[in-house]
């Protein structure tokens, strides 16, 4: 998930929140972390949550993960989210409880949990396009309190969890929450990645990591990664990057349009999320060539329609839809992608406080995904 | 064909200009429409073009138009255009003399010119694009004389040029040099109109009334036409537009989302090609939905992508490959396409500085597109 | 729909038809057209159905129709029907109660019934391909009662009932619960109908009349329809054929070659289901065609690989799913598909075996559709 | 390439095969091997081809490969290939004579010849579907002298022969002349290989290893094999196959549905060319299939479509356009592609009858493809 401060700021986060049943709460209590304000979170009691419709299910925590999204969210530059709301889109659990009209799921069952809720049977659930549905999309930890907790509420359980085989990595499946389909979806099928195409990705933080993983599915010939930090980049050769550039230090333009003959690239896939880097894409996709846009934007960008009206390029955006993660469970199982990794440092789950503290100061402490242990 | 200041600078027009045989110039004349610099031209005396390579055709004029992008390099604004050019990208004729290694023409052939000229060998043309043939593309009229004239030589004949089968109305066929390949690929295509679906073209000029009726093979439930002159706008209506909304004296932002219950439309074709119709394309469009865009664009624009980075949608650009031009012949022989429509006034070739005068000042004399019979 | 012998053989028609509260039934009564075995049918007294599942609707009909699958169920042809089973799989109606886990509709709301269930949660719902629903699929008066009656319950309403917006013609939508998305679906999209394009419907029944209806939202160029009943190839032409042709007294293959230039279609539709008219297909399709299979077949057909093997066709089949149902309700609502059209005859609901006789004679009767009025 | 009995069975080879300058071959003589009838060849002393048309080039061979379609032609089992040919479509060389109208190749270049002949210009062509050329197509050792000799004349080289970059291993590239563009074309995309897919390859040879290496570029999860030689499904395990199955000891049809939990395959390939491993295909493709056909028939298949109608399911076939000959390219250089795996034994060109010797009894000798080095 990637941040934005317009999403779905239509929505009231109350009709998620209300308890149907209030005293209930009364009787169990739990553990989360929560955001009380601009740069103000802790690790405080909260009552554990209840099923409130027959759709949801309840999910006690096993392994969940810090997003960049929650980095922001933490300095106050998601409006959707407000005080008291506990943070975390990723995880997988066990199921605590199923409401009666869960069907795919029962007490017991290990899950991985959706970023994107889906209810399954609005107009956009019906095109898969999950992450526009008209009652859920991205609301975990945004419009309702989310995953960085002892125990979630999930609504529409049986269209927003996934059923975990025995056997498999959990671990490595919460890579599967977000990170993953964000990448494959916004940048590798949007960007039409193709056996022997040239690809630039922008951007090489876990997202931009998450599409290098998965554009290999396609088998690019030349996979450029563009950064400024030098141990992202190490990272990125070891994870099957062919060319680096450093944009600090080198001009990118130059040695992308080197590297390919002077024609630029089939698909440029941006995982920032500023002007700069868009703009960067623009000035080196190739005529006939597709320009995937992952980085969530604060600000407009200037788009070059007088160079790029006749060169028969694509622009594209997404926030995801997660209708590729059965397919990338397959892949995990078939040892085909290995989500491990992108993980760099583990912490109990009590220690989140402090795992913030890590994945927030990212570049120094050489972190990538952290992983809280329930 | 649509201008650009920009596009094909690097190509050398006298690569293709050159005659190897010099003085058989001398021996035949004919007439020609020359530009000789912004806001100049004439009905000149010019030598009859011939033959240059083997894969050429010297064609005979039986019927051309103007183009709107022929006005623009009447003002100066096509730097790739040099004095002495003469004009013209589209039109019918017939084979006056074909290369000796043309196969599929000979002469008294009757013939449309395509305004791309493909060679079919290179990368592009083998991908089918021929817009980006590296010995083509858009050269007629531009890099090399035109088809305002009496004769025309077209390279690569075997592939720039199509048999008009016997019977067929060759006036209506002049259409299909351009306009309406363009606003097919570059706005029916591109745009992915679908049966039942919704969708806005913005600009009721030739071309956006090329997307108009192509768009119609798609049987789209809502096509609103969005312009400032009330006589297009009425055109439109008589065309095949559900709505019609003049934007000079209306809300077109609030109209369109009127009635598309706030969604927005699935398709936003833009045929203008400045930043303000652009930008209007970019507040209507809805989740999931292509902004395809034909106009040609002198500035950049602004591309809200902090509004546009969760919607799910594709922006395209093209500038016409005319692999739709068999196709389109197809639609007109069966009546599913009747390009005579555009036709507004008439002029015998030799009145050509008059139909200029006519053209250009279309919303007065209610002109779409012209037709000049040699 | 169209039946099938092989079809969800496997599913227990016990556990759709099962009532958990047995003598509620007792309470409330209503008429419906009941299958006694092969070559038996009548107009009975049966229990009116009530909610079962939490996902149900129970919808009281206005308007049905009798399918061809119809007919073959009563001819004992589809062992998955089972002596007492009220047959029919479309009709629109209102909604007389809605389970308390349905969102989407409430009591007293139009609705049309879809031919097939989708329990929106299944791997197969969740690729869009309804047809093979674990939970559902084609059900209605197949596995479960159906739509010949009163009342019917229908499974999985919320995915399964399209609401009617006020102001449709009612009747013309009952030619959208199978028909028209089965020739659309099956037909025009497995056939990849283009514009410009040559393509052959084998079958003017309804449903090939059907795919003659939708294929036109693609603009093909020419439109064979091959049958061997005169009225039905007349009505073919005033539907929009360009050419027919009588299998029975022309040769068919022969006929179409002369039309093509001896190329072949590039869609051949099989809207039968024998032999014959499948291998008919086969041997008109051309090089790079597509040859969809509507027809439910009984026994196996013979491939021409011998010949077929290097000309680079695609052959496909489709039980159909019903997701361009959404589509074409926008299509009918702008006058772009008249399903009205396919309406021959007219009954109460009560003539229910009066309409069978006359939909059974459909050649004499020159029936297509007959709408029963409840 | 693979033969086929009445493939191209219109076209005469005397137009391909005239000689315009009777005398000059007297000036020239080189080997090659022969076509003497049903199981007659030698390797013989025959005129030196020449530049027939403008078009042409004259290509001096490196490297060549006997292909399973010579076996066939050396039966008789090809009737378009007549006495007195030269056999061969497969192989590298060296130009040694361009014709006049020949722009992309001169003296001197290093080419990859394909098996297929485009002229660029007919409807196929621009279609990319060349294997339909109206002037070309499979013609290569079966309608004019093919490259088992010293010397090949090439039509259309400007559209029929690729550019090897220097440093280029110009004996893994013979496997791109055929074999690789056939098994990824006709196999992987008609089969619409996808990432985390489960896919089924009937027939290990050396178009079904094709098959496996490049589905490998799509990832698919699981890889079956299916073949009657231990030898051959040992060298797929080694390829990348995740399961084999001996189809003559073991009952393919259960142990495929065992790996599938009873739902089939996503795509099974046909890599034989006999009815019994088609209609093994049929019995493993599971709903929403896709069963491309690669083998040759020659003789027609029984098609089930009393089970298959509603299966949802596409069948293809298709005559290699190599059309992905640049991408194969670029995948080899990528060393995402390693075709030298596929070569087992190397002969000098003059040992040629001894090498059909080894390649006849591929089985015995474990050979896969041959290299011939002139």
């Amino acid at each position: 998930m990637i941040d934005s401060a317009l999403v779905k700021i239509e929505k009231q986060p109350s009709a998620f929140s209300k308890n149907k049943n209030g005293n209930e709460a009364a009787a169990a209590m739990m553990k989360a972390l929560v955001y009380h304000g601009p740069g103000k979170k802790s690790w405080d009691e909260k009552p554990k949550p209840a099923i409130q419709e027959p759709t949801d299910a309840l999910v006690k925590i096993m392994k969940t993960t810090i997003c960049g999204t929650d980095l922001h969210i933490m300095k106050g530059d998601v409006p959707t989210v407000t005080e008291g709301r506990i943070i975390g889109h990723e995880g997988v659990g066990i199921i605590e409880e199923a409401g009666t009209s869960v069907t795919s799921f029962k007490k017991g069952d290990h899950v991985l949990i959706s970023c994107i809720t889906s209810c399954g049977k609005c107009e956009y659930c019906k095109k898969t396009m999950y992450s526009h549905c008209e009652k859920g999309g991205w609301i975990l930890g945004n419009l309702i309190d989310g995953t960085q907790a002892e125990y979630v509420r999930i609504p529409y359980a049986d269209n927003s969890l996934y059923p975990i085989p025995p056997g498999t990595d959990e671990e490595a499946l919460v890579m599967l929450s977000d990170i993953l389909p964000t990448g494959f979806e916004c940048g590798v099928l949007n960007g039409q990645v193709k056996p022997g195409a040239t690809i630039a990705i922008i951007g090489a933080g876990p997202i931009g990591l998450a599409v290098l993983l998965t554009a290999q599915f396609y088998s690019p010939a030349i996979i450029i990664v563009i950064d400024q930090d030098d141990n992202r980049l190490a990272v990125a050769k070891t994870f099957g990057a062919t060319h680096t550039i450093n944009s600090a230090t080198e001009n990118a333009i130059e040695k992308v349009m080197g590297l390919t003959h002077g024609k630029g690239v089939d698909t440029a896939i941006e995982a920032v999320g500023i002007a700069a880097t868009f703009e960067l894409c623009e000035a080196i996709i190739g005529a006939g060539g597709h320009l995937a846009n992952i980085g969530v934007h604060g600000k407009s960008v200037t788009l070059h329609l007088e160079t790029l009206w006749s060169r028969n390029i694509s622009i594209t955006t997404r926030l995801v839809d997660t209708v590729s993660t059965p397919m990338l469970f397959k892949t995990v199982q078939a040892h085909k992608l290995d989500p491990q990794k992108l993980i760099t440092h583990r912490f109990k789950l009590d220690q989140i406080v402090e795992a913030y503290e890590t994945f927030g100061n990212a570049a120094k402490e050489k972190a990538l995904k952290v992983i809280l242990t329930n």
